[in-house]
């Protein structure tokens, strides 16, 4: 394929895209295949020889899309929110387009600079305490990370580096191993504290926790994977208080603000205690600047060498949407998730059994485990919405997230009235 | 931006990418600029009111593209190839659009079913021992992992598991921890057992170290993460013997097969031995089809829980350019390695300092590590040409590696009489 067909087949593709969201809603949300639909559907071995464009994209229609669950549907209520949003969309053409690798600064310099920007970027629109930020020579700073469990993991050998290099320093007589064999991690349920957890959406108090972990030297990491991306708003970054006493602090702007996955943002008091855990210098990675306390290298700062354009997709949204307009996103998904509460909270049989403090609702009928089970599976199996479940305290609770960048109220009022009728019928059966 | 305005704005981007390839010879393939050039030729922090999309694209050209290292222009030696093709940007877009995060079956069957199956059909392509392929109802399989790192540890974590269970069934009276402290991995001076190093692209002996694994006990991996996707040319093949004895093998097809990063391909013979240590199941992730043995649920296979839809590009790489179509691309590559090493073997002044086996050479100037260094730098600085140096015993050494999808002859003879010139200058100096 040359660049005359690609331009072709790139527009065309465009165009699939754009029909496929104006087209979304009338797609099932859930789809009907089995385990082991695709496998019949496909050959047994790669082509010998090249097929065309026009033959891919019609297999697209007729082998995957049926086995697609339509994350970005209006009725689309499980897990948390995959972010989507057009502008992240083009930047990822151009990240992909320009193809480099960033792991060092030399390896491509605006890769490398637009992310610790971006990073200051976003850290300021949540109002991060300015250690975390890297300024023009903090000693913070932020980086992308593939996931918040990648976050997690670093910082936690990050800790342990720090933690065992203190504690030689005092009692130089320890060798490493003695010292590893002692250390200890500390983690609710939820593990790490965690700000907005996955089953319903609680918060950890990290004004009791923080000052414990300063004094007793505990490497203190916050994961607020989901809720993070409403403290932009200053109506809910109460939520965030307590960040001040952190050595780290993690959300994904790829769950709740608009920048596509993978994009999970992870911030650092002191960005050397990532590069002491993670050094790797062979010389073919080395480069003049790397040495001048000026550059950041952020293979250093992570599990995987390579690293994409990432940080393209965060600025590309938040220059076309706004501080306003992210804000609004954000607001319009909390005021929905209020209005499904209140509609829950109108019907006798049911109960609310979180807090709804953003866009998660978790609730159930009154009644047994069994019934409400009953409920989900009836609700799945009908395809015009999808949940899923969670456990709170050994009972079984129905989890409503506001998941779609296009969910309005009608999918909001559609939704419980399905549900409704749903609940009425197995209650009269 | 509603989708109208992506439609056009899509198309614009299409063009801004088929433009830059068609003008990338242009463009010097190594930026000017100084650590911390961006930070002032942006805001201090994101703007309130959202911008236009012309305003960003205006950018791009103003404060990115002044800063990036172009690795697909044909002047582009450096490190390893990173992976770039018109097929695997249109999937990329596809994948962006339907934005599915494929943690388990249930989340987005497609995505799971066809990165299975898009793992078959690589595994058969280099041949791959039956074991490690997933077929209807193997034991083995494959599975997308981000890169060669995360594919190592999680291997090693898998190992560990795997060792530490195995040993307790033999000696119940040990505990974890006893079991954990006496654990030792091997490794070269490379880690693990290595086809294709990054310094040299040399290649430890399977067939040697194999059977002495499987004699003791000892977990194999092989991590092939460039030289792999020579192993579709049956003439290379050879360098693959001996992945018989292997527990789990490692290659990036983002690196030389033309699937855009991120794409590291993993098998391992038994998929029990990562879901055995990594199996997560809190109830929001659970699905009915999960304990049938039938499906596949990755998120047991990695450590981060989100992934992409990566198989799509690998479909559309495969397909459009068939086996044979990526079978002389390899070979193109090889050869233009060695018409490089052969200019270099013609000018005494030059050695050759490993064996030419795939697309990287490695040589350098007779004389001392100062003068190949100063060569270095000069090349670097003309910034006609990008290079990258590596160690190989104490001696500094340049690597030419043939990295380009777009790189053919003319642009070998242009680098060598170009490096041959400045090797003149240096030497009269």
């Amino acid at each position: 394929m040359d660049t005359t067909e690609f331009r072709k087949r790139g527009k065309e593709m465009v165009d699939y895209i754009a029909d496929y969201f104006e087209q979304l809603e009338e797609r099932q949300v859930y789809p009907d295949v089995e385990p082991g639909y695709l496998r019949p559907l496909i050959p047994d071995s790669a082509p010998q020889e090249p097929e065309g464009f026009e033959d891919v994209l019609k297999d697209v229609e007729r082998i995957i899309m049926p086995g697609v669950t339509h994350w970005h549907s209006p009725y689309f209520f499980a897990y948390f929110p995959t972010a989507s949003s057009f502008p992240a969309l083009l930047a990822d053409v151009l990240s992909g387009g320009l193809g480099c690798i960033g792991f060092s600064w030399a390896a491509s310099p605006a890769c490398t600079e637009l992310e610790t920007v971006m990073l200051d970027w976003l850290g300021k629109m949540i109002n991060l305490p300015e250690e975390f930020l890297a300024g023009k020579d903090g000693e913070g700073g932020g980086v992308i990370q593939g996931s918040a469990s990648e976050a997690t993991l670093v910082t936690l050998l990050a800790a342990r580096t720090k933690t065992i290099r203190r504690v030689q320093s005092e009692n130089p007589e320890l060798t490493e191993a003695d010292i590893m064999s002692k250390l200890v991690a500390y983690a609710s349920d939820q593990f790490c504290a965690t700000l907005g957890t996955t089953p319903c959406c609680s918060f950890d108090r990290l004004l009791e926790l923080g000052p414990i972990c300063n004094k007793e030297n505990i490497w203190m990491h916050i994961d607020a994977a989901y809720a993070g991306s409403a403290f932009i708003c200053p109506e809910f970054r109460h939520l965030l208080n307590g960040v001040e006493f952190a050595d780290s602090f993690n959300f994904n702007p790829h769950k709740w603000l608009l920048v596509n996955f993978d994009c999970s943002a992870m911030w650092v008091k002191k960005r050397s205690d990532l590069t002491n855990a993670f050094k790797l210098d062979p010389l073919y990675l080395q480069h003049c600047h790397q040495e001048s306390g000026l550059v950041t290298d952020y293979r250093h700062w992570q599990i995987p060498l390579g690293r994409r354009f990432r940080s393209l997709k965060m600025w590309f949204v938040f220059r076309m949407y706004g501080v306003k307009g992210l804000q609004e996103y954000i607001r319009k998904h909390v005021k929905l998730s209020h209005e499904f509460e209140n509609l829950v909270l109108q019907d006798k049989r049911f109960e609310i059994c979180a807090e709804v403090t953003l866009g998660l609702v978790c609730f159930r009928l009154k009644g047994s485990n069994e019934l409400n089970e009953a409920l989900l599976k009836s609700i799945n199996e009908a395809r015009k919405i999808h949940l899923v479940p969670c456990h709170l305290r050994e009972k079984f609770v129905l989890r409503f997230a506001i998941c779609s960048r296009t969910v309005e109220s009608v999918h909001i009022q559609f939704a419980w009235k399905h549900i409704s009728e749903l609940a009425t019928e197995l209650l009269n059966a």
